[in-house]
């Protein structure tokens, strides 16, 4: 059957543009399926998709946003519709790729599109901001960015050139299958920090000896982004989420802040899954100075001169534990969490500076107050680094697979 | 005839790797030329161009880099080697594309051989870095890249998902021709600054009317840089460079510099061209407070809040006359040089707060000293914005495009 992509763009301002994309990549022997963003004027062509029903998708109809003539929210609207309406065509099986081309605002609307189609599905953004920084566009995706080098403004031969090799990319992307492995072992996820290194090494070496290959992810931010994003892509077969901290980052406005979806990911895929409250009595913020007024009263620990770690306090751990139970609550497969009483971290130790008891037994009640009964909830008097614990988390994760 | 395509890459450490790109790239039709970057291990597969030899054309013998084992400066060797490696294949015309794939490291010798080729040519970097402040790997060129999500460090379902959509998009890439146009018009290049719209407006039009398509690069460093680069890749019939400002930043250390190399393109490939000092009596800075101490006692104008504009003077000016002169020698093509005396922007203008006609005649006197004699240099009593002038200027270089 031939391969469908869909090119989203502007077809009042660039419909010239996309006309000749469009012939390129049918030319090529895919099928296309056009959704038309514009708002300004009538789409040079006939889409697949019109604007009034991308504007729909995003919440306000298209008339009043051609009376209302604010560039900003139209942007906004038809960028929200855009990922919609992307997204009910991959979940309904009708695309196999999607490429868009554009210059700031193209960029926004098309990227945003992208973002909402997982890992591994082709997407290509032809754009004139592809040179410099693009963590806002790509994000923790494999949205692949080709420079315009030129405006989007116009066919000339260099336009002409770069249109025409994008056509192939998505094409080529497309077309190909993906190799089966001669040998495939089945993918881990971990999350790790400085602090739980010894604990994942070992739970990494438990899981490697039954099979499996493990895929490390620093709880930077963008680590647990990108692996709730592979574990909704259905990369992942089971999660070994030791190091949470990324939570209080989220709950106190720290710098390694992964979002408020953390945690969401192997819930509702229903992949199995064991977690530990890890590093969550740690936020970490850059050089002291930039710490905001409000924790001045606060206890700091310098890990270097640029990472400054907080401790969370009592009634922080509470919510996270409350927020824990929420978010596994959702689960749809096998789930446990353990509990390292003996250190929630190298630092939360008895004789370290953030060892302190009471906050960790905070997180611990309101999580048991909250979670749902049937989700079983271990605690340990060993911390977090002892080969014991991490032995343990590792060896119900095996057991969760070896049920599954 | 089978298309090639050039795949550079450490094979002692990602050897695995790049024998699963380099199968998928073939299956798909097209014939691979592998180039070893390795410089730690034996390859795992025989490569078409040898470590020692992209060493070599580094300037170092392998084995001084083994028995140094210095790894910034293999870098360093192996970087500038690959880059010349991939320009000869490329001039030989034995390559159609170029992929490769890497971290920190390997972003850095893939993008820099990438970067010696010309616009048009197909170029994929598959990279952990992808996602993030991309142009010093993509400068002004259209390199393609592609996130890696995962480490390229062993094959996994991720991995070979991303390895294989590479494949089939470099491959798309080199397999499709660019569509000749139905009407195409030659491409001119202007350089243009907030200072100098109307003349490159009137300019503009000119050349449109006699059927030339301008793209106008504004000269903010990147504007110049890109326009030189697809001048050198070929695509640009004629060149109005009516602002040079960025060689004032380059003198006198601005923020807006293109280069040292700003000037030398057109020169080189013998392209039609003419130029005037539009702007050079203006050096850019940000804000008021990040001005060298050196300039404390220069002239600054406030272009607003973010822009400061500082005078440059007799010295510089003479210094400019002299590098354009250099630049302008070695034209292979017709050039002019148009002198504005009457004001080289809208500030060096009688009344306004640039206006110095003993700077302007600095730059002309060490100009005309140094420019080939066979170069003609027209002065004019009237700015750079006066209509007449910029009718000159497109006039001349119509009359260069007509008899060439």
């Amino acid at each position: 059957m031939k391969k469908t992509i869909a090119i989203l763009g502007a077809l009042d301002t660039k419909g010239q543009e996309y006309a000749f994309l469009k012939a390129e990549i049918e030319k090529r022997g895919c099928r296309t399926l056009v959704v038309n963003v514009g708002v300004i004027g009538d789409p040079l062509f006939t889409p697949d998709v019109r604007s009034d029903e991308v504007a729909e998708a995003g919440g306000v109809p298209l008339a009043d946003l051609i009376a209302q003539r604010d560039r900003g929210q139209a942007m906004e609207v038809m960028t929200r519709g855009a990922a919609v309406v992307v997204k009910r065509l991959y979940e309904a099986g009708e695309i196999d790729g999607l490429i868009s081309m554009g210059g700031g605002g193209g960029t926004i609307i098309g990227t945003s599109a992208m973002r909402a189609l997982p890992v591994g599905f082709s997407k290509l953004m032809v754009s004139t901001i592809a040179s410099g920084d693009t963590s806002a566009y790509v994000g923790t995706t494999d949205i692949t960015m080709m420079p315009s080098i030129v405006d989007v403004a116009g066919l000339n031969r260099i336009s002409r050139t770069i249109f025409t090799n994008a056509a192939g990319a998505i094409c080529g992307m497309v077309l190909g299958d993906v190799a089966p492995a001669v040998e495939e072992k089945p993918l881990i996820a971990a999350t790790m920090f400085g602090n739980t290194t010894r604990a994942v090494d070992n739970a990494r070496k438990i899981m490697e000896a039954n099979g499996y290959e493990v895929l490390v992810f620093h709880a930077t931010g963008t680590g647990g982004r990108t692996m709730e994003s592979l574990i909704e892509s259905g990369f992942i077969t089971g999660v070994l989420d030791i190091t949470t901290t990324e939570w209080a980052d989220e709950v106190c406005g720290g710098v390694l802040s992964a979002g408020a979806h953390r945690l969401e990911a192997a819930a509702q895929k229903g992949v199995p899954q064991v977690v530990t409250p890890a590093c969550i009595d740690m936020c970490n913020f850059w050089a002291p100075e930039t710490i905001p007024a409000k924790y001045s009263e606060r206890l700091f620990y310098n890990w270097n001169p640029n990472v400054t770690l907080m401790r969370t306090n009592i009634a922080e751990n509470q919510q996270m534990g409350e927020i824990f139970a929420e978010k596994l609550n959702t689960a749809q497969g096998p789930v446990m969490v353990f509990i390292p009483l003996g250190g929630f971290s190298e630092v939360d130790f008895p004789g370290k500076p953030f060892w302190w008891p009471e906050a960790n037994q905070a997180f611990v009640d309101a999580l048991k107050k909250h979670l749902r009964p049937d989700i079983p909830v271990e605690i340990s008097d060993k911390d977090v680094n002892h080969l014991e614990f991490s032995r343990r988390v590792a060896e119900k994760l095996l057991e969760f697979l070896r049920n599954k």
